[in-house]
């Protein structure tokens, strides 16, 4: 039996959706592997030859030790807390970007639509009620969070009339926001009607969605978290929702995921869990992702949107 | 006491919030009269001062012929068909135009976004569910009526990755529209996911959205129908959604209105009905569409936006 010598590896089970419009991404330009991560890695596979590996940051940070010529990990999602602190010495590591700002973008406006129309009320309405609802225009959204999703959202609901304001590392402006703050920036927050987060989880965006954060918006403000659970203070935010300093928060990502049925979240009137579901993983969104640095990592090239660790994402 | 000589006469109960605005707008350009729609005309007012009229169709319809020399009707709803019968002659009419793209944007984004993201399911769930949901990307969304209202629509689609083609009288094209079709041509219909009815109510507008539209559409398609009742076929409807033909209806204009309360439209799982509130009118949008004709009416000019009984809008 032939040793197998791959150069790239897929850490995949069968229901990763990613996986054939990757393996036909590839086609025939490397020799390629998939290994069942709930498994340990077969006998007599050449450990020497795998130089790229497509995998979610959680196995990622579990098989890469294992490969010690690998140079590339090209992650299945965007966030890769789960590996930041263990990535091997003088291994690239590409997060999935530039795919979820359509998905994001839905979620954010179906939600606040939802909210402002009375979707939820009127879906379940058995009589006529002829009563004028809220609406969006001229309302002010905040979002944490200016890259590519940040700013898909901001495109979509600039026709809305929603105005849109940014935060990000530098408060250095962007296209589609009418002002951008920097990271920190309280002032951020003032007269708010919606705050958006779509951040990484890094030490300095803990909790950045907390209590003073939540005073300083206007009333009947709406917070969505969409981007990591550590941005809001789940304390902080049940007091607001209760003493309705806040009109309602739609949930993504938690401290602890899945997030517990016991956690008030779930039974809360105005708090909206939803399961780390607002951006799916597209079936080809890596393969689409991959397409360019694969053709750059082939030509010798410097690989595009690298994790870096001084930023945190 | 002097005999009331009013130039404009306002029709509204002290609900009306267009009113004060209105009163704002006209200032002491003209002598203004308001008159509660529930009471005979007062005595000793002098009917043959009256040259404008702000009303809703219906109060119009009742009101107009008891002021001789009246040129001029605005009208406080878009859908004049309850005074389209009988405007007397030589008298125009302008519909209410131009205010409602944005609220009606909202709405059918709204709805959409809710249904294929499955926001009233997530809204009352109370435990983790990671399954993803579809998503808008790619969806074809015929809408039918390509003015202002339609248009509007389309722009707010287009972020989302919503492809939309129009239906209008001529079968002109739109910017917007990657396509338009004329009225009755039903090529239309064949690979919509959604369609959306804007029209007024005219003879050739009847049962546009029938059982022949439904069949052609994709599966899974999604009905919305935001401008008058009678474009849909209610029966045809409640067979297609019976049989999955469709996947869902939004109605917020009905043959009758008030819906009754045992129409079987309230109870059906995937039928919702709003109750004509997509696009409740403004408090200043009577105002904001008046102010440029009362300035052309004051100078003399011809008015823009004027009904047409040939086209019936």
């Amino acid at each position: 039996m032939k040793t197998p010598k791959p150069d790239i590896v897929f850490i995949a089970g069968t229901n990763d959706a990613w996986l054939g419009p990757v393996e036909r991404l590839i086609d025939h330009r490397l020799e390629m592997m998939t290994l069942d991560p709930t498994q340990s890695i077969p006998q007599g596979l050449d450990v020497s030859s795998v130089q790229i590996m497509v995998a979610s940051p959680k196995d990622a940070k579990a098989f890469a030790p294992l490969f010690p010529n690998l140079r590339w990990i090209q992650s299945t999602w965007a966030g890769i807390d789960a590996l930041a602190q263990s990535i091997p010495v003088g291994v690239a590591v590409t997060p999935l970007k530039g795919v979820f700002g359509q998905a994001m973008s839905e979620f954010v406006l179906g939600w606040i639509l939802s909210i402002e129309r009375q979707i939820m009320q009127r879906a379940k309405a058995m009589t006529w009620d002829p009563r004028p609802e809220t609406g969006v225009r001229g309302k002010v959204m905040g979002i944490l969070g200016t890259g590519s999703i940040g700013s898909a959202i901001a495109a979509a609901a600039e026709p809305l009339g929603i105005r849109c304001r940014g935060m990000n590392s530098t408060g250095e402006s962007r296209p589609g926001f009418e002002q951008c703050f920097k990271s920190g920036d309280q002032h951020f927050f003032e007269g708010l009607d919606y705050a958006v987060s779509v951040l990484p989880k890094t030490p300095e965006t803990d909790h950045i969605l907390g209590a003073s954060a939540f005073s300083a918006m206007n009333n009947e403000g709406v917070i969505i978290n969409v981007g990591r659970g550590n941005a809001v203070d789940e304390d902080a935010l049940l007091s607001a929702l209760n003493s309705h300093l806040l009109k309602a928060a739609v949930l993504d990502v938690f401290d602890v995921e899945p997030l517990p049925e016991r956690h008030p979240f779930w039974q809360h009137p105005r708090a909206f869990v939803t399961s780390h579901t607002a951006a799916p993983t597209a079936a080809d969104s890596v393969a689409v992702a991959m397409k360019t640095n694969l053709d750059r990592y082939l030509a010798g090239d410097t690989l595009q949107g690298l994790y870096s660790e001084a930023k945190g994402y």
